[in-house]
């Protein structure tokens, strides 16, 4: 296959004013995005999306569950397209570069491959996955985990919004009910560029973070029991507060979390005192877990230690506490041949580079079970996401693009 | 003065009777009692409390926030009375001896008197406060403040309910605007009989407390400003969780009271993370501090340690935590002559007893800024209160009502 020569580059000004012109479907003031999947938004972005990839000589297809393909073809259309891509449905209050980046740079490598005169060897192929983020309806990632069959397609469609609109009936709504089954369009490999969404890149300085993995999750719902009782006749030694006990627990996570560290993080992100009152000693209060790991080993410490935790810390306050584990989801390990691909296209451009585990979960990340994966990760501003504020450089998304450009040239190869 | 035998009882079943009777008023399914302070079920016990005195001999008369006098005459009319008594309203899911005990154990002692035909020497007259609870107007012990002069009667006559009723507009419904000027009853005393709503007498296994003081009150509104982020991506040491910050704050808050024990309190009863998700790290948290003590300068201790606890733990986890001191309420010490005489009441009666703080607030406890009070507890049980749940038992509602009786007559003394 020929090399293609590091001078390639995507054009920047044009990636960056996509990023900013798709932005205006489902602006928010603060100069976020509010773009629900399947919404009127959704439909804005898509059709937009839909008529840049056909002006880039695409063959856009859409299928059951909405989920966009852009074919580009290659010379050996025997083969199976390299798969670019990301969403570009967003957070209720989201931001402008989550999904969005890695979808638009996409096209922007396709659109410098055109300008170029380029082919490839094998063919490529954008993805726009529906309903990453699951904000609207749950699961997030909804359509690459029926893509690798871990939901059946009548099953996701039969899931409904808090209105009780149905994926189908969203879909059939914005007319993006498509007519392609779900995982018939087949791919060589998939490489997807994202925002990191934590600060590790910025806080090292690093342009580019080469995703050799995903991290694992354990979900829980907790629940404290203690006593409910006056909070100035209760002696403190007489004490049963539902609420200390859970300081506890969030102290031990965090102990834990370290201790198993910095490969693990541990998070009571939901606290909720039944009946709070100024002067009552909570009684009972709901809570959730998040707990993350790359590693199958350290997930089983952390549900072991955690578990040993609460059990100590209620049993010493008299206190019940029900920990029941809702999700356990494995770790993904990106394929080495691809991650090795990414590290090697920064390598040739120049990027400052490491290796980094996603801390999120990514349509990457489904894909990866049957289908060789990696990601790109470029920094943003102060590690936030699936917020307003949510901003990253042009210059580390150009990078990232670029990246993205020549690993996935490296992958498809170009026809001689 | 005329010594009474201690075999001067007052008829168990009557006041257990008179108890449960008044229950009817407001019954809630779960056994506890509705009755917020001038709605309907508050007129149906105050019409059932005004004809129960009237038969019982007594002159009734009601002041402009609604407050009941009932006069018992005695030999000498020049004297003011000896106060008696407590308040009928409830909680929201109150119980059915919360204020109950300490008004119809009045009521009981009157009619002892009047059965055995004892004549005191001083008046007596039995109370029934307006808005102890403070659950449906602000603030509670409204009628006591306004009757020492905390409060004008304008300005407590125009608060106003959740659906913007006032207390005027309330009072006038349920036709409880009394004539009497607020503050023209006067007392030459005020002992108040109420349950205990803490544990301390029951685990002691006490019939009597002989309450000497009642807790002074620190009150603060706190909140911390940490940073939101992505519960998976977001290394420990990267974070400034402001849940894992208010768990410390929790763990301090106990540590302090218990170091200042066994006479002071401190609670954290409220805590609410600001948008709130499961894979979140809680950037935002209101919060509020309940502290407590009998003592003045354990009040300012606590204040002191709790600030620079606060302190310590904002610099270190680089969290802002702002505490706003809301309300400082000085301890109660009832008067010394008072408590002697309770004390003196419960020895010769032969019950277990123990000086006791109270950790509530009470009407009591606003008079005796003005005029001789005290109180009796009795045990209820695990120490709940404000709570459907709430119980007590005949023989320790009895026992308390005998030592309000004795007490009452110590003070008054017998016409010879």
């Amino acid at each position: 296959m020929t090399q293609v020569a590091s001078n390639l580059q995507i054009d920047s000004a044009r990636l960056w004013g996509t990023i900013h012109e798709t932005a205006k479907f489902g602006a928010t003031p603060k100069g976020g995005v509010r773009r629900l999947t399947l919404g009127a938004e959704d439909k804005q972005v898509r059709d937009w999306f839909k008529t840049a990839c056909e002006a880039a000589g695409l063959e856009v297809h859409v299928d059951t569950l909405g989920s966009m393909f852009a074919l580009r073809r290659g010379r050996d259309m025997s083969k199976p397209p390299v798969g670019l891509g990301s969403h570009l449905d967003t957070q209720p209050t989201g931001g402008k570069f989550d999904g969005v980046l890695g979808t638009l740079a996409a096209l922007e490598v396709v659109r410098t491959l055109n300008d170029a005169g380029i082919e490839t060897e094998i063919p490529l192929c954008i993805v726009n996955w529906t309903n990453e983020e699951g904000s609207r309806f749950a699961p997030a990632m909804m359509a690459s985990a029926a893509y690798v069959g871990d939901f059946t397609v009548d099953d996701i469609l039969s899931r409904k919004d808090a209105d009780g609109v149905t994926v189908a009936d969203a879909l059939e709504i914005i007319g993006y009910r498509g007519d392609s089954a779900v995982g018939a369009q087949k791919f060589s490999s998939f490489i997807e560029l994202h925002i990191e969404q934590g600060p590790i890149l910025e806080a090292e300085g690093k342009t580019i973070g080469v995703v050799d993995s995903g991290q694992g999750l354990l979900w829980y719902d907790g629940r404290i029991t203690g006593f409910e009782s006056h909070a100035g006749s209760t002696p403190m030694r007489l004490r049963r507060d539902a609420l200390a006990t859970l300081s506890e627990i969030v102290l031990a996570m965090e102990t834990i979390a370290k201790k198993h560290g910095p490969n693990a993080v541990g998070t009571i992100g939901e606290a909720v005192i039944a009946k709070p009152s100024r002067n009552v000693i909570p009684g009972e209060i709901a809570f959730t877990v998040d707990c993350r790991s790359a590693d199958a080993a350290i997930m089983d410490a952390l549900d072991a230690d955690l578990r040993a935790a609460t059990a100590e810390i209620s049993a010493r306050r008299k206190v019940e506490v029900a920990l029941d584990l809702i999700w356990r989801k494995a770790p993904t390990r990106f394929d080495p041949k691809l991650v090795d691909a990414v590290e090697a296209a920064a390598k040739k451009l120049g990027f400052s580079h490491r290796r980094i585990t996603s801390g999120a979960g990514h349509d990457a990340c489904n894909l990866n079970t049957r289908i060789p994966a990696a990601m790109v990760f470029v920094p943003c501003k102060d590690g936030v996401s699936h917020n307003e504020l949510e901003d990253a450089t042009q210059a580390d998304c150009t990078a990232g693009a670029n990246v993205l450009m020549h690993t996935v040239l490296a992958l498809a190869g170009v026809a001689s």
